[in-house]
């Protein structure tokens, strides 16, 4: 039987990276016609892949560190787990980074291609000098366009944006299909080799490490190049962005990928994984009546199987957006012939972008709640629709999340536009406006957790609220294919500016990039209230494997582990963001420096020393990165070994009550500044340039590490510290 | 036996009363010879007590309607212990806010006496402007200095600064004297007429109630004030602070009082009550041994042994400080001829005031530790060390914190140079170093906690920990008169700052004003610690009036309670921030109104409409206090009733463990702003009006909500919220 579940786990692990190997072959196919346009896309994905070489090569000694100790602690079995969790996130992060960087250039010819002949001249010739990319001592002339040689492909039906839609999903659907393919193989290959639930937990262990390094890492590099980029750049020099005369430009591009591909396909790698191995240890124990048989198999079962027809609705979502998949056109005359279907697939066809990244994902959804519905009644018979209902749950509150999130960053409501008018008393009332709107915002999507607990723990105990979790993140398929593609159509951007392509192409890839925006913020909504629902499980699975009877709050160990346990998320935050406040320091000297000394900087004679600012991100990234990472490990074992296994239970606990708090205040402070900036940059309070856009930019620039590094960066440790715990527990 | 205890309890009270009193007496005795500081110290008297009357009045249906509450649900003693503990802070307010109003310009006056005939004159009398105070048409001349009539006090011996630290002082102790004072005998009363020392509690629950409005009221008017003066009279206009042509001018030093003043006095009202009814009611029932005799009367006595022991040593230490207070000579020549006292008496009666304060500080807190000693060995024999390290070691933690405070927020060390340079590259990474700052100094402060809590519970279990609470509050008699003597000397200066006295003044009071900062930072760490040790401590007599077996942080009732409770600090201080930074933004409004409308304003032809800037803080201090403090009250209530005692212990664990970080974490942060700012303002980066300046004004602007409104009224919130549970305990 526990064959069987290792087989289906496989065989839909595998299903996901076939089809992520299809559709590459197909972009690998395309061509970039535009040689300067190519030159920067292999720039930024050499520096890329770069980056993450060194990266990996910093994290190997520490994982075999780890895998030694774990060997001499608990037997080969979960250092082999823990390996093999580590290597699948490195390759996910490795592969996702690889197609991502090549998609780039290539969705940025492909906007062009799009384009009317005669408005495929520059648009900027005359203003704009421009700079030699590669070292040289003369200035070389790129300003011409070469005729793009031949259009990406012959038969884009999305016609607003010509094939660049196309290219930039694509690339996105690889990152999200690699990512479940690889959690999913990895955790049948573990349970293969182990079969042994508690093992297994190790491979999450390993998952939430290089997660927690990778986006700490990758945080910390990105912002301090776009603080660096922006402050000097933008702000003192009063260039555009992206303009290829900013030094720090091309350590800006690859921090885009960085950060937003690499560090988040290790972040959603690690809550897909334990997300299911959270619910497969809690499964294999519980039962639903007092005193009677646990689920066993059928418990460990279910979220595998869970996971798996996710990957089915995901690909079939994916299908919905991206023609150019295979099957793509028969899935989809498939679709159209269901009752209300036809016009909805017509739409997308016509080329409405935002209509189908919309509509893939609410197919995946529709398909997943549909086969929840079966699986929940072959797998557990009459307590069906108590596990149906707890999914279900988990699910809503996770996309009302989302929705919340989106009302309180989002500049079409009156919270962004709020912080956006306090620009009118200047910077100071920005950022207090900013961090008030943040705090605010962690009411509603607490409650909305704490109901969906409640709900699922009546209905089907712990076991219910693991579930919950496990649905929330089981379209991650698509959902982070729908945020991988954003910073692609980004970075695609940044290539049209550098190249001073005309200003239809940058239009084309920031409109692509604005329409995943609403999509992205209900995977993150889910990303949030499934990070929470994880950690008590995992949390819940620890007491279970430490032996623990309760976790006392009026016990003084318990009490001192909440308070140590809830003061680390801030410890935590304040070197992330002292990190890349550092950074960006050293960043903005770099770049003040280079304007000032080399000559003929502004006017695009003398070439700007890219590779400097490339060099101070690395070396930040890299540095930096070592002590909240090995902090969120080494902290929980002292306090199990010093303190005793209640109190170790009172740090998880402490800490993710801080956690939950400081990621959703963090996440939606840093969310709103950024898009009240953008909003008075849409020309609202005096608009781009006034002392209303200065205020705003400081919040954004405060809001950097915020969003991107310090916040996304809690919900990996709530659960890194809850999974080292679990792993460890036999050892308190 | 319990008659004993509260005769020994009123006697201390009403010793304490007596010192106020006759301090006043000899304060009041005292002339202000100068006619423009006569008239703005009566100004801004009369400001500070028209917006006391006015939150009296809003305060009062709230205590009525809650008092009709408890009468219905708990009967009438507890309500008559709330009514009473409300009104004893009120009272406590009111004569603080009495006697710092009329010592403000007697300090003036006494720092004017102090100087040199010759430079006496006003320095700035070509260069600036004058105003008239009282609405008038014709704008009356005031440039010239009254000769004083008499020195306020014939007997000055702190020469340095005249007799303007004796006035200072005087005013501060009379604030001390009078919180603990009625502290003592208000619970002297409420235990003689209850006997009961669960009903008891409510005294504390009214106590905090005010202390909450008195806060966040208090801390929302001098804010916006502040803000609002600060950002459009420095930054944008150019002229200096404390300058009569600003409109906020008034509001601004009304406020100082309304929050340093009345607020904290009411603060640590609550917080030196609180922390005495927690070990009363964990000292009732308390046994040393497993299942032995409870302490009983004996658990009862001590802490108000040592809080009246407390009074007797604060009163002395005062005496090294102000020799005009009865008796204080003959005190001094006592302790002169204690071994190696001598030069020290010396060195005070020289006129080093720095020395006095910090001298009289310890002279109080060495009689306290003695005074515990004797006391542990007459109440409790052979475990007497137990009891007496226990309060030793939360006496030196909070010693510690204070410590680390002042190293983490003083411009002497290297964390807030670090802010201070942080302004090179603007804003925007001075507002992200010092948030960094504050979030990692939740650190050592937290690890102080609980290695105090440990011990403690240790050495005599949760009565070790409520008594080390008590043993840092024992003598706010003498660090509430340190800390208030700040803002009297403050005021000082802006009133001489009004009146065009010449510069040396200014300069007499700034110096009282900051030799007294590090002793207060010493008292901040006490109050600190012991809100978190108090707030412990409410939280087991909760459980136990609740008769709670466990909270267990695995049932799910309670890891909801956490997640709510957690939730609860962040919800305040955006409620707090939101409130200052609304009320800033009318203030600036309305400052920049004036300067645009009111014609001749900057040069000192126009009257600036003062009362609209007092209008404004007056009616945003009292509208948005409402919604923060009721929260507090309702929030804990519907958790218990709707979700149960479990989880109601959850909520309130949940909302300590967030709270004290967030209170750390804001005090801190915005207190290394503080001095960052003043750090370059003394010539440091380039120095006052640069744009390293610029960058620091505006970290110091987020900073005022942090550290003076939301921060220290978060304190308060985490105990009163565990006081209202505790004092409904019986309905769960």
């Amino acid at each position: 039987m526990w064959l069987f579940l290792v087989f289906v786990t496989l065989v839909f692990g595998v299903l996901a990276g076939l089809y992520a190997w299809t559709v590459y072959q197909k972009l690998d196919e395309s061509q970039i016609g535009h040689p300067r346009v190519a030159e920067l896309s292999s720039i930024i994905h050499g520096g890329a892949m770069a980056f993450l070489k060194k990266e990996y090569s910093w994290l190997a000694p520490f994982v075999g560190v780890v895998a030694v100790l774990l060997v001499a602690a608990l037997g080969l079995g979960a250092a082999f787990a823990f390996v093999l969790g580590a290597l699948c996130s490195a390759t996910a992060g490795w592969i996702g980074m690889y197609v991502a960087t090549n998609s780039n250039g290539r969705t940025t010819y492909a906007a062009l291609a799009a384009m009317p002949a005669d408005e495929k001249a520059p648009a900027k010739k005359a203003k704009k000098p421009s700079v030699d990319l590669e070292k040289s001592e003369a200035p070389a002339d790129e300003n011409t366009v070469a005729e793009p040689v031949a259009p990406v492909s012959e038969g884009g039906l999305l016609s607003a944006a010509g094939n660049a839609l196309e290219v930039a999903f694509s690339g996105g659907s690889i990152v999200g299909m690699v990512v479940v393919g690889l959690g999913l193989i990895g955790l049948a290959v573990s349970y293969l080799f182990l079969n042994d639930v508690t093992a297994l937990t190790a491979f999450g262990m390993g998952a939430s490490s290089i997660a927690l390094f990778a986006r700490v890492g990758g945080g910390i590099y990105t912002k301090a190049a776009d603080v660096g980029a922006d402050l000097v750049g933008k702000v003192e020099a009063g260039i555009p962005e992206d303009d290829p005369r900013n030094p720090a430009v091309i350590a800006d591009n690859v921090g885009d990928n960085v950060g937003d591909i690499a560090g988040m396909g290790a972040d959603l790698f690690e809550s897909y994984v334990n997300s299911i191995l959270a619910a497969m240890a809690i499964g294999a124990v519980y039962s639903f009546t007092q005193g009677g048989d646990a689920l066993g198999l059928w418990g460990i079962g279910f979220p595998l199987f869970l996971a798996a027809w996710g990957v089915f609705s995901s690909i079939v979502g994916c299908m919905m957006i991206s023609q150019k998949a295979p099957y793509a056109l028969t899935v989809r005359s498939v679709i159209a012939k269901l009752p209300g279907m036809a016009g909805v697939v017509k739409r997308i066809d016509d080329g409405d972008a935002a209509f189908a990244l919309r509509t893939g994902t609410f197919v995946a959804g529709g398909l997943m709640i549909a086969g929840t519905f079966v699986l929940s009644i072959l797998f557990f018979f009459s307590n069906s629709m108590n596990v149906f209902l707890s999914v279900t749950s988990g699910v809503l509150a996770g996309i009302i999340i989302g929705i919340v999130t989106e009302i309180y960053t989002s500049g079409d409501y009156r919270f962004v536009k709020s912080v956006a008018a306090s620009s009118d008393t200047g910077a100071a009332t920005v950022i207090l406006s900013g961090l008030s709107l943040g705090m605010m915002s962690t009411g509603i999507p607490v409650l909305l957790i704490c109901l969906s607990t409640l709900i699922s723990y009546y209905l089907a105990g712990m076991f219910g609220v693991a579930v919950a979790a496990v649905g929330m993140l089981s379209i991650t398929g698509i959902s982070l294919s729908v945020d991988a593609y954003g910073p692609i159509a980004d970075n695609a951007g940044g290539i049209a500016e550098m190249s001073e392509l005309p200003e239809g192409v940058r239009k084309i890839t920031d409109h692509l990039d604005a329409i995943g925006n609403t999509t992205a913020a209900m995977g993150k909504g889910l990303a949030i209230g499934s990070a929470a629902l994880t950690a008590l499980a995992l949390f819940v699975a620890y007491s279970q494997a430490a032996h623990i009877d309760k976790i006392d709050i009026m016990n003084p160990y318990v009490i001192v582990g909440l308070l140590i346990g809830g003061m680390l998320p801030f410890i935590f935050c304040s070197l992330s963001i002292d990190a890349v406040s550092k950074a960006a320091g050293a960043m903005i000297e770099e770049v003040r420096r280079q304007f000032h000394e080399i000559p003929g900087i502004m006017e695009g004679t003398g070439r700007p020393e890219y590779e400097k600012c490339v060099a101070i991100s690395t070396h930040a990234a890299l540095t930096q990165m070592i002590v909240p990472g090995v902090m969120a490990i080494v902290v929980p074992v002292l306090v199990g070994f010093l303190l005793g296994k209640e109190a170790l239970g009172g740090l998880l606990g402490g800490s993710i009550v801080t956690g939950v708090m400081m990621a959703l205040f963090m996440a939606n402070s840093g969310g709103a500044w950024d898009n009240a900036k953008k909003y008075i940059e849409e020309g609202h309070f005096n608009g781009k340039g006034s002392p209303n856009h200065a205020a705003a930019v400081v919040g954004d620039t405060v809001g950097d590490p915020f969003k991107d590094t310090a916040g996304p960066a809690l919900n990996i440790l709530i659960k890194l510290m809850t999974v080292v715990a679990l792993v460890l527990a036999p050892l308190f």
